[in-house]
């Protein structure tokens, strides 16, 4: 028996789970987990199913192609955005990052170590310095150099270079350059951030340097979507860290590491287990 | 239209959450949030649903009763313990204290500005210490002292007393105590404890002395149903607070205080919006 | 012997903590915790020093303003800012509400229990509701209304009416009023507010309604020094919560109310320990 | 000028801060930052001094070695323990560990990063597991095996292999092999361990299997000294995580290598700062 995961919006209907449920009854699937949420306010209705199938010759369908398309018509009468998710099938991360390497190398040891459900299968960065860490985990490195004069134009290489991972997801580990919009609308959804301030607290650069000096007694950080506007996606995962005054700026830089490390993979870890949904600049997180 | 919370543990059977969506469908229902579970080492099933129901003249059904009757039927052919709740009616909280008043302070404030959906029935002391802020908050109070030598006795009178003020749920808000089996039994799954530590480390007395003693960097608070085995009841809710090295016993208990009612009232809260079922001894909590 | 609270904040000199325990040690003090820090960047030194002081015929001086006045020989030399305060003195504390009681409440309970050390003693708000709570702890309660057409007048009565407390701290407990400069300035370094975001996240009005809009995960409160420029002044504690996508901004209010609380008197409780320092506008903290 | 760091705990005495800070005051050091404790309870007294130190030719003494010389007077005349560190000398870390490697990347990569101020001087291991990542961060490897046998001699050959490193801190990264009470002497307040669990909660082996089992909300680890009595040295520190009903023990074990990893780097970390003294069986810790 394989585990799958259902994940569902749509505009709020009478008998919606009635109908969902009867759909995988039929189906011959068998519900193992399972959350409902209403947003009142948007009159829309969230609901992440995981499913067991077993495809078996006595039963209606024989293949989750067959399933899925069938769910099909069900989903259009209601107006759903749907996926289903093989839980079995790893999804594809590329990670992207810069010079620090704190996110990254966290990240490689939980994917080789299987803590984290993802394949990662590449590093792309503009700069060498991952290189090294890269290939001792065996991982793809591919360096686009992002030049200030020929941004645009770098930008574009940068997301070709992208593409040839065909990621399922794209992580950006503190790669500290602003995505374009179009990488941005064709990866919707699919891009993930860790900004090193507890958003919208000190949007923008050196959050650590402006919490030093607002004297701050908590630092964070926010692991979110990325969209075009700049730390502004739906928020996915924050924590904070107690600091205090004999902290200074740079302190609270290394200190701000680890929390920064801890939201991103948990943040990500959400994501992989398709745990998120997204409504508006809002995350609705099925944990 | 009122606001139903269906809570159901059972057996797992195929076709289990198609039925009852299907019947909640059927009546008129609509489903607001659903939370469902398997618990796969012990083949249960948990379920929680809020419900908005409407009962007018052209419907299937016209009252609550009926809804409730006609559901009995499906419970019992799926094996479930089972209820439902009207939201909009408040659970009758009878609060059992001594004499620390942190927690029934907080609770009564809570209650008096409607922070938490329970109607304080009353406050049951072995002494007369509550009394004053009881009259204060026109709360009900009734004092059975417990004396050394007539303790049995003793504990029947208080548990009439107890019974005559109806309650659906009762808080022991450091009791100090032990309560007989007999009155676990009758109100199992409705007595609800603060344990001044974070169990089950310091189980037993004077858990800040012993925790000042190991030297440790965190005091924390449980909050749980009581059972005939003392401290050993299902964990609602824990939480815990940093302490140091210049934090005497003494001192850990007066901030220990503010984990207590925090964490307490937190854990009822989770009952009164009947969040939490018990599997053995554990529970699950529908957040 | 008592306990006294030596709080001195100078330009960093040599030789000057030598100075200082020299002069304690000359004066038959016996220090009992000190911290000591170096603020680099300002090359400011700031001390807390906590001394048992007894006051016998044969020793060199005879009474703690004997000793007072010594070291303010010492305290020139070096420009110290410096208080001394004798432990066993409860600093008067006046509280300023409105319509919400949570904190006040909260505060009451501490300051009758005596889990905090302060006398408090009285409460002035602009509104009635407050006046039953303060006269069932036996504390002087004074309104003063603030019309808008009369604001500054009223604000003028208002101080008048908080000066006659003759208050050692002055605690607005979601006062909801803007203090004018000449009581900031006035009470400065005395005046504690807990805002109810985790500034600088959400400066200004409604911030659980932006905090819900914003989608943020944790919500948080800030207790802080007033001064003439709001929500800015120096941090002394910060607190938070975590929140979910279910959590409406009016869920989020009442759930933030155990954070404000708890994080104010956490803060109060350093103040009045003497556990706070300012240096421009930080706060050093010798917790 | 240097910093060093001077840790004292000795008996209470009357004079002795002053005695210190003018001995220090006099060897053209100058305070950076200080704590002082008075354990009322165990009379005794603990000091943590940050001085910046120039030996210049026209000072009293001219070299660090003459510094601690003199101070040895001192320190004798109170029965002081004591230690002075040059804080730009790394200490010398030897990670022992076993088949897991969550903790030990963790160390390594914070080391290779400078985020720790430490020299990792090498990986002593009972398997080979860790061979590769100890070669990749080019630190050496030493493989000796504990056969169940001939535990007794195997345990001696580790101790003389640790030995060979000329550690100045040994660090348990998940070992889990029962240090013998030699080793423990030999290296008294320089053993540290990662425990995976809040203790004393669940003392000994597979504490998340009996915290599954028992059902508590939140999950923790502890830093603490190793001493011949197993799981009761000196705690450092511990911190939690919050799990729920659905997450398993084997869930719990992958989650909770997160808080491992944090709370045994923190630990370290305030070890290899010089911040904490023992005192019986507890720790002061000068955060």
């Amino acid at each position: 028996m394989n585990i799958y995961r259902l994940l569902i919006s749509c505009p709020d209907a009478h008998g919606l789970v009635a109908k969902v449920s009867q759909f995988i009854f039929e189906h011959s699937g068998n519900i193992k987990e399972a959350h409902h949420y209403l947003d009142e306010q948007n009159k829309r209705f969230f609901m992440r199913i995981e499913i067991g199938l077993s495809f078996v010759s006595n039963t209606q369908i024989c293949s989750f192609a067959e399933f899925k398309q069938e769910f099909t018509q069900l989903a259009e009468q209601y107006q759903m955005n749907w996926q289903i998710n093989d839980a079995s099938k790893l999804k594809r991360v590329l990670i992207m990052g810069s010079k620090s390497s704190h996110c990254v190398a966290d990240l490689l040891h939980r994917g080789h170590e299987s803590e984290m459900e993802a394949k990662i299968v590449g590093i792309l960065s503009n700069h060498d310095k991952l290189k090294k860490i890269a290939s001792w985990y065996n991982v793809n490195f591919k360096k686009v150099a992002i030049h200030k004069n020929t941004k645009e134009a770098d930008m574009i290489k940068m997301m070709n270079a992208a593409n040839t991972f065909k990621p399922d997801v794209i992580v950006l580990a503190r790669y500290m350059q602003i995505i374009p919009k179009a990488m941005c609308d064709k990866y919707s959804g699919k891009i993930i951030n860790i900004h090193h301030s507890f958003l919208p607290s000190f949007i923008g650069a050196n959050p650590y340097v402006r919490a030093a000096n607002r004297g701050v007694k908590l630092i964070g950080a926010t692991c979110h979507y990325v969209t075009s506007r700049l730390d502004e996606g739906p928020i996915i995962e924050q924590d904070v860290l107690r600091v205090n005054h004999s902290d200074s700026a740079q302190k609270m830089q290394k200190m701000g590491q680890d929390i920064e490390k801890v939201t991103l993979a948990k943040g990500l870890q959400y994501h992989l287990e398709d745990r998120v949904l997204t409504c508006n600049n809002k995350t609705v997180v099925f944990d």
